[in-house]
């Protein structure tokens, strides 16, 4: 095998398929990402089983061949690479890769490439496009409360409903949920798959097309695979039951307060200093006569307050939650003003945007001794 | 106690000190910030007993006082601080303190100002001035040649000699040494000290002055204090004898070798990427005709060879080092080019900046088995 290519682009794709590499091999050649050139490409992958990622970009190939090298060793050579263009010589009866770019003159040895799982294209029986920036939305909207608790495998991941056209995607930790529904254009079939969050956090970060563009999703009742631009890109789902959450969602609330987001979003993360070092992060929040007033209590240290005008529609309540829980979601929301709509003290409260019903979070309040 | 100050000075003020607040205090005291607030300045102060900082700013004094409060949540809490000003209000009745900055209001536990160990300024028998940007360059090429072995405190120092108005810093751990020299306008003492090198690094970061201005020093046989700006430092001295490191400067070399500071920095960062994981990171240079040709070898990775042009002065030789003992020297370097000066393959090198005879590296080459 016997290629050249473009510096930048090369790094770029290790980069991008060096996110499946693992970091516990469970043999040897996973360590490694796989290269194959051929009619003027080079296909990189890498997986761990869990997830795959293959990525294309062009090169002048001389002699086809594929090969498996250290993921670790080919992302920091290649990224320190003095020339713009890189050459990669594969001696096959010596086993090693040659790696040349302008001074430098690398040998790396390498891997059997008979070893490695290369990824086949996942024939999913339910197939569907949709817009990158839509999914990121879902995904952006929503991955954020799930739970890291892998002793509970379905809340580490991202319900996906499809149905009659209409894509929801949630995600709860058992304290709070996130909901999020888009429609899709060209599709009505029915599904009801559990993605790993982690997965769609990477599918999130390899989404960076600047103009809108089809993502084509294709899954299995145990995969799913995603491609878009010169990446593919597949996962095991979550097994499981997910919980009926739409229940948990309060059909209504007697109050609901318009506050800004940015200013109520930093004077809950400042009064929660106080409280953050403690084990629950309890912040309270009392709305009455216009205006929230936020505090927080550590005997420990001492205690923070801070008030901001908020419009009230509805009776005045004083209620508490676990500061993560709220400023987690505030760095989510995109509009300058957001919904927080109560009930009673104790009761689900739920955080929305303005005018928007496609996106609702529900925050169970914590019972606080005094106040 | 109360006084109302720029937020911005009060952060900068605490950061300043907090370097000096123990993260293992041996009482609970020391993990405080010590403010005493009289006549239009808020004195701030922190100290481990290793090293203390006091550091003043301007303030609109109300009542005179003072008063300990958590450095941690002291700092934490400032840098959010919404307003532009700050008001602090200590009420002694209930030993609280009251941080007030536009819409927060935060209250703190405060520690006993009584049982913090106040730094009182120290009278020296020896006491000079100094440029800073001339102190900072003696400390930027020693220092980072020390050792970080506590077990021989000598070699985490930088020895400090003054004798005939000049002033020599050196540092080694026993591998490398580095020594600087500089001339001082208006002293003609003598001293021999070892200052703690991580203090050095402190001393570096604080002296941010644009123009260069003076730094008061004054040491007794075991402390040392600068004074610059609104900044006061003090520091315990290293105990013991600061090996000889004079005669372990070759008198001459056999070959001088001329090469590019900043292409063969990167060239020796990217070979080593090889050797790099390896217990030595040995990279071998072979000067011979015209031009450097570096390689490193790892059984169980592969290979790395980089070649340069190199003016070389004398014969040809090929010589072997820890390949971080060259790069680090290399980065404070601040010549585009550098002379290299070399016996045999197993004899100490030096490296030096052209036509400057003030600095000194040494480095000792590695033995290799085989070539």
């Amino acid at each position: 095998m016997k290629f050249t290519c473009q510096k930048t682009e090369l790094v770029q794709a290790i980069q991008t398929v060096s996110k499946a590499v693992s970091s516990k091999p469970q043999m040897p050649v996973l360590s490694g990402i796989y290269l194959k050139a051929e009619d003027g490409i080079l296909e990189l992958q890498a997986t761990d089983y869990e997830i795959g990622i293959l990525c294309q970009i062009e090169a002048e190939v001389e002699t086809p061949g594929n090969i498996v090298l250290s993921g670790r060793y080919l992302q920091e050579v290649t990224r320190r690479l003095p020339g713009e263009t890189v050459e990669i010589d594969f001696d096959r009866q010596e086993q090693i890769a040659h790696i040349r770019s302008n001074t430098a003159n690398f040998t790396l040895l390498s891997m059997s490439a008979n070893d490695f799982p290369t990824i086949h294209s996942l024939e999913g029986n339910i197939n569907f496009q949709i817009r990158d920036n839509i999914l990121k939305d879902l995904i952006s909207k929503t991955a954020f409360a799930c739970s890291n608790d892998e002793a509970r495998p379905v809340f580490t991941g991202c319900s996906m409903e499809v149905h009659d056209s209409t894509v929801t995607m949630a995600a709860t930790n058992t304290h709070r949920l996130a909901v999020k529904t888009e429609v899709l254009d060209d599709f009505n079939g029915s599904i009801k798959i559990i993605i790993p969050a982690k997965i769609l956090g990477e599918l999130s970060r390899l989404m960076i097309s600047e103009i809108p563009e089809n993502v084509a999703v294709s899954c299995t009742y145990n995969q799913i695979s995603f491609k878009f631009d010169h990446v593919y890109l597949t996962s095991r789902l979550i097994e499981g039951q997910f919980p009926d959450y739409r229940r948990v969602i309060p059909p209504e609330f007697k109050t609901r307060v318009t506050m800004e987001t940015a200013g109520f979003s930093s004077a809950v993360d400042r009064v929660s200093l106080i409280s953050r070092s403690g084990d629950y992060n309890v912040i309270t929040l009392e709305f009455s006569n216009g205006q929230v007033r936020i505090f927080s209590n550590n005997p420990d240290i001492g205690n923070a307050e801070e008030t901001m005008p908020a419009v009230i529609d509805g009776p005045d309540v004083t209620i508490s939650f676990n500061a993560k829980y709220v400023t987690d979601v505030l760095k989510n929301i995109t509009t300058d003003k957001f919904y927080f709509s109560l009930n009673e003290t104790l009761s689900p409260a739920a955080i929305r945007e303005p005018e928007d019903d496609t996106f609702t979070y529900v925050v169970t309040p914590v019972r606080t001794a005094a106040r």
